[in-house]
């Protein structure tokens, strides 16, 4: 399979002189950017190896503004990327060469903050943490924690359904907004969602969330807050194999606990995170999991109790719990710091995201290892165990000949594994371009094609984030790709794992 | 507005006898019903003051006979509604007098738990609490909980999106099904979601959620267990005033308590129940709140202390802890039997469901009590204050004339004032036939027109339960029917609250 190649779109023909003359009718001058000098910056997203200049950058203020140059975009079919911090990691923010990119980094403010109601309503440029920070006065806090979380914002969050190492507690990104405003392509405006549990009519505001800017652009987005737990401490436990750590996250499942976070490390990932931020993991096991629990100090107390017990009959080699509030944060750092850490000893790293049933842990992991004995790259392992989603990093240097293409191979083989384990090609990150083609193997025709009539409900002329995260049946054929669904069928070229 | 009409549908011209000739070349003898004496029992769901009699009902067996029916009803342009256990409230599951009644009674298998992942497939016509019964043994439950889950399936709790006394803490069906096998109106077989926390493309199983039967059929649910607390206990708190009550609630919320359940009754409602079920209410409350924790032991004793602090301090009458799980139970049954209750003591009521801001309770509840001696109507209040989600229950008697219509014009203007105060007019009860009108004031054009092509996106000929949910805006226009949109715009005709 390899890496996906991104085709020039023959179906976008746009003038571009006239675009930008009707784009600045409508928007002050600081909010349009068509300078290839000015533009260049926005090329890419965290998936840096994809690359593509847009024939423009507008930076709208407000929701009047996305609004014009929707219709402005609509009017003249022009394709538009919506863009938050640029921060994702699937490649959904990658500009379009005959297109717009909306970015709304200056739309970040936090407009009301309800403690009664325990919601803020803020804009979409607004940062994850940000959130957090100015509702901690009230002892609240939003609860989906990305790593990237001091730079992403609640928009980018949205537009990939974000989770975090909390989530298996708390929930993804859907689980906590409430409400949001939206821009069609026709440049009109929707509230979906309510300040209820639930709303009348088809749950948009879902449908909406993760849909990785194929429907709509959020300006406005009203999101749950949840009390800060008074107190919140962390056990690392080590184990000498893999598959006892796996184990263990199954027997703490199976106990009835459900942790803050339950994260799991494979040795080449701690080794590389040690050098780095000194989290103070043990270097000799063979995995690590940490292990939170939050709550009031008895509860807290109750649980970690329990949480040992289970670690211990587990075949835990070293069990620690965090002291105080420092330990904690440090025993985490090196979790959120896993993926500049491995960057740091290699020039290039490849970060996969996929989900499989927690039941297929030790043996996704075990194929991982016998892929990365065959491609020859090392691939350490950070994954968020408690729900079963992995983030693989591939090593490579793409100054070597041969190796981004090996690299991207490897990935790919990599989802295959996830899509045959019962699971699925995407945790947390989107699909974007970076995973497009696998979407040809885990979803039928008619699937894709079910995709594609609701986007189509929403934008009938695709003019929103074109060639990203639903593949076109064409595009499926092109590539040779054939759908392996939950190992129902299987494409018979493709290498038996 | 009143009553809204259900009008014959010209649109549809069946054959009836080649409906069943073709039906029963695919399906056993005992799984159609075609002679009027079979199929009036299933005239009309939960929502009886509507009925009607479709051509012929359907019991599948299994997946491939949905998958036949669906065939069968494509090709020839037939009407097909969905039925779960005919519990639902809002008449989603009224026949249509030209179409096809699929019932999911017979497919009522549970399929598999899994205790390690915690989850449970099962079939759609297994009934919402044999999934926490079935489970017990391993010490989980599904947490869901409508006052119907004696009876409803957990099909109907799709459809409509179901909640429970516990879903201000553990969520809506939304929240807690994780995957479903689905029939298309082609017969397809899609699987939606899966056993991880995201999936890749759009959401489309939060998309069927909630649906009202106008996407596809549910064939497989697999469904999120959580551990049982050891522990639940409640508080019954009482006040002389709803507005203290309602400030109550307010106060628990805003002291970052998370109940499992926060539940309140008013006077007539409390009265209604005792003289029922004897729950151990006091009488001469204006209000009454319960509030149930759950957890270890210990966090439920620090918890229920820090409750009965805030219901003190709130200015609570009297306040009440349940001593053990008979006496929790026995709080339960009144909040879960007010419905009959209130049935005993009139001889028909109309059980609303809207969702309010919690800030705007004592107004709407003010709102309600004038709109209450302007109808003549007696109208008790329960609901789920945790979440805003009103359940005022209109008492009238159908044999007065004109009372039935009063009723409904009642009803009809409780769900303005829920959509004027920011709210929505539905909870958790679903639009179907009951509150189609309503939503041509809820929603503006544009969005009814969004809902409607999302829908086309499944269902090209309108075929899935034609008449529910979406109302078509020609409907809004007969009917003389205005937006009305939190507040912004209003109908110059309607009175004033």
């Amino acid at each position: 399979m390899g890496k996906p190649e991104v085709l020039p779109d023959p179906q976008f023909q746009v003038d571009r002189h006239e675009l930008v003359r009707r784009l600045a009718a409508v928007l002050p001058a600081t909010s349009l950017l068509y300078s290839t000098e000015d533009t260049k910056p926005y090329e890419c997203d965290g998936l840096s190896a994809f690359r593509k200049v847009p024939l423009a950058v507008v930076l709208p203020e407000n929701e009047a503004q996305v609004q014009a140059v929707m219709r402005v975009c609509h009017e003249l079919k022009v394709p538009v990327v919506a863009r938050g911090a640029g921060t994702g990691l699937s490649g959904g923010a990658l500009p379009h060469e005959q297109g717009v990119t909306l970015g709304l980094s200056k739309m970040k403010s936090i407009l009301d903050i309800d403690p009664v109601a325990r919601t803020a309503k803020v804009q979409p440029g607004v940062r994850n943490l940000a959130i957090s920070e100015a509702t901690a006065p009230h002892g609240l806090y939003y609860a989906p924690d990305p790593s990237s979380q001091i730079a992403c914002s609640i928009g980018g969050n949205i537009a990939e359904n974000s989770g975090g190492v909390h989530c298996l507690k708390y929930g993804l990104t859907v689980h906590n907004v409430l409400k949001v405003r939206f821009v069609t392509i026709e440049g009109e405006v929707m509230e979906l969602g309510s300040e209820g549990l639930d709303s009348a009519g088809l749950d948009l505001l879902a449908l909406v969330i993760g849909s990785e800017g194929l429907l709509g652009v959020v300006t406005e987005v009203t999101v749950k807050l949840l009390p800060k737990p008074q107190l919140a401490r962390v056990v690392l436990a080590a184990f000498d194999s893999l598959e006892k750590a796996g184990q263990a996250v199954a027997n703490i499942i199976g106990a009835g606990i459900i942790p803050a976070g339950l994260e799991m490390m494979d040795k080449l990932a701690t080794q590389a995170v040690e050098q780095f931020v000194h989290a103070g993991y043990p270097l000799d096991a063979e995995a690590i999991l940490l292990c939170e629990s939050d709550g009031t100090p008895e509860e807290v107390a109750a649980e970690i109790e329990r949480m040992e017990a289970v670690m211990r009959a587990s075949g835990a080699t070293q069990i620690r719990l965090s002291k105080d509030e420092a330990e904690r944060l440090r025993f985490w750092s090196g979790r959120k710091a896993a993926f500049p850490a491995v960057g740091r000893i290699m020039p290039d790293y490849y970060c996969m995201d996929g989900t499989i049933p927690k039941r297929k842990l030790a043996e996704v992991l075990e194929g991982i290892d016998r892929l990365s004995k065959e491609f020859g790259l090392r691939c350490p392992n950070v994954f968020h165990a408690g729900d079963g989603n992995l983030h693989p990093l591939i090593m490579f240097d793409a100054n070597v000949p041969g190796q981004s293409d090996l690299a991207a191979k490897f990935g790919s083989r990599i989802l295959t594994l996830c899509i045959e384990a019962g699971g699925t090609i995407t945790g947390e990150h989107g699909v974007g371009v970076e995973k497009i083609n696998e979407m040809c193997v885990q979803f039928r025709p008619d699937e894709l094609e079910t995709f594609r009539a609701v986007k189509t409900a929403f934008d009938a002329h695709g003019l929103l984030n074109p060639g990203k995260a639903v593949p076109t049946l064409n595009r499926c054929a092109e590539f040779g790709m054939m759908h392996v669904h939950r190992g129902e069928e299987r494409f018979p070229d493709l290498p038996r794992f």
